[in-house]
């Protein structure tokens, strides 16, 4: 099969083109049939892949001189889907010149930009964001939604579900991932309505190629003993955000103990691979690449601020989801959980 | 001044009796103005009073062979609130025979058995559990709700914030506690509707004892650089566990790390006193017992694994929030926020 290309928003991050193009060539090792659209100013294009002559050969640039700014407003940005690296980006994977798009730009510029150029999937109502985070255990976490939707019903957080098993098939090998719904406790009647429809509906659904393991408590997430971790996208946001600072506070707190006495640096220095270890486990360059999910089309949100090793793992991310054809999974999956059904116990949702 | 009792529910929580009354008796060392009404089987209380003579003078046993159970639902704990050591406990402040209740039991039971009978103060419409959390900075920072109330609107949140910066007040000390909201982002139109409303109050109340800094993410509680987040219970629910779990997360990484290796196993030991500083910073049990605030008395949640020295922080908050009359602070404070002004935006809040 032909793979499709992969459309890289070279401008977009605060890392700058030469980031960006090297983070692509980087992922290229590990994915050499992949060809590569780069989208932004072409002669910084140019000068970045000066450093990379085999990249050079795979990739085509698409000329541009918009940016869409950091602070910028997603209905702002809109408008300038035309014009800029990140829309143009975008338009590529709905033109059928790329398969993925990957920006490290402003994410809701991204997000809303992709859902009116994509266009949601049959069968899903809204997109949601996806990322893995690090566990215990020997794969990664998904979690989602993790800002797309301020708030969810019921409907939307089974679809996620959906979403969320068929990308953790293609990350764990697993044929049915463990998935469960975060929730403040793990009594059936904890929570709100949405969460209790949503676990009635999937512990209800048979045919799904996932394992419904009921609720869990934002301090298990990363224990490993959980494939994909569903929520709306505000609770998400906030475990995600409290799961990265409390990560950096420990290792802050770590920093100035270890340095605090002679005896103990020396002990720092001594140990020190034992550190590094930590240290890369914990950098989120290691897990950077989320996922929109539920379109027509891969879009993948790199950190702005991550390093060309990071946007190498988000370019990683999305030829791994073109590679096993995340969307047409996605697609059967959803045929499997079957429209009606699914209809039929959103509508109850929205009537109590 | 005449103190107030501090009533201790000696059969809560998994540790058992010589654990609360050990706790109470360490706590006594730092307050030893305080005397104690210890409720739960006498035989047992007394036993454990055996070990502490000093604190035998200042207890009174109130008998009584009913416990509320671990996993049983706040509804049926509520029908033995008359006779369960939990129940006796709440009871002894309502009957104003003591000024603080602290127990270490289920939760869900005793915050349903403490509004029932000690009802909300004027102003306040719902209570909210708080907790301390260890920050960078010099002081713990006070985060509330954190699993009361599911669901919140702009009312509850703001009076959560007047109550939040009253306790904070006798925390850290300052004048003007800075309070925020939790939100997933800090631009002024992030988050839903109710986080807005609470904030556009918050910032157009003069007069009142705190300084609204608007929103803070996730990623920031632990930074020292706020003293009060507001959140609803969900909300709050989800960001405490998952800081908890992140933290546990890094030190059992940390653990394997440094068992690695016989490199890294000497080096842990070499700076065993800068891990030991972090162990501690990061002990639960040293930023033990969280306040429902909003209640006519004083009610102290231990955490139910809780050691004695965790038990004595418990009863320390309590012990602190009578000797500063915290709810005499609270009262104070909403006159000032003026009835009436955030009768009218909750309204409004409600009308949107």
């Amino acid at each position: 099969m032909t793979l499709p290309r992969i459309a890289v928003d070279a401008m977009g991050g605060d890392e700058g083109v030469q980031t960006m193009v090297s983070g692509a060539a980087l992922a290229r090792r590990r994915h050499d049939k992949f060809k590569f659209l780069l989208v932004g100013d072409e002669s910084r294009i140019k000068a970045a892949l000066d450093a990379h002559p085999n990249m050079r050969g795979a990739s085509e640039i698409l000329h541009c001189e918009d940016v869409v700014g950091g602070d910028e407003k997603p209905t702002q940005a809109l408008r300038r889907a035309k014009t800029t690296s990140m829309g143009l980006a975008v338009g590529a994977v709905k033109a059928g010149d790329a398969g993925a798009a990957v920006s490290a730009g402003n994410t809701g510029a991204l997000m809303a930009m992709s859902k009116l150029a994509l266009r949601t999937m049959p069968g899903i109502d809204r997109p949601a964001l996806a990322a893995l985070l690090p566990t215990l255990g020997d794969n990664d976490v998904i979690m989602l939604d993790l800002g797309a939707n301020t708030e969810c019903d019921a409907r939307n957080l089974v679809q996620f579900a959906v979403m969320g098993a068929a990308y953790s098939r293609i990350v764990t090998g697993r044929e049915e991932p463990r998935v469960r719904l975060l929730n403040i406790g793990t009594e059936e009647l904890k929570g709100t309505e949405e969460l209790q429809q949503a676990a009635s509906t999937l512990r209800a659904a048979t045919g799904l190629s996932l394992s419904f393991d009921g609720f869990i408590e934002a301090d298990k997430i990363n224990r490993g003993t959980c494939d994909v971790v569903v929520t709306d996208g505000f609770s998400g946001n906030i475990a995600l955000k409290a799961i990265e600072g409390a990560a950096r506070f420990v290792t802050d707190l770590l920093r100035s103990a270890f340095t605090s006495s002679l005896r103990s640096k020396f002990g720092f220095l001594v140990s020190r691979p034992a550190t590094e270890l930590l240290r890369h486990h914990l950098d989120p360059n290691n897990h950077n690449g989320a996922v929109f999910l539920g379109l027509n089309g891969v879009v993948v949100k790199s950190h702005g601020s991550a390093t060309a090793a990071g946007v190498a793992n988000a370019v990683d991310v999305a030829a791994r989801l073109l590679e096993n054809e995340l969307t047409q999974r996605i697609t059967a999956d959803l045929a499997e959980l079957g429209g009606t059904r699914l209809r039929t116990n959103g509508a109850e949702g929205e009537a109590a």
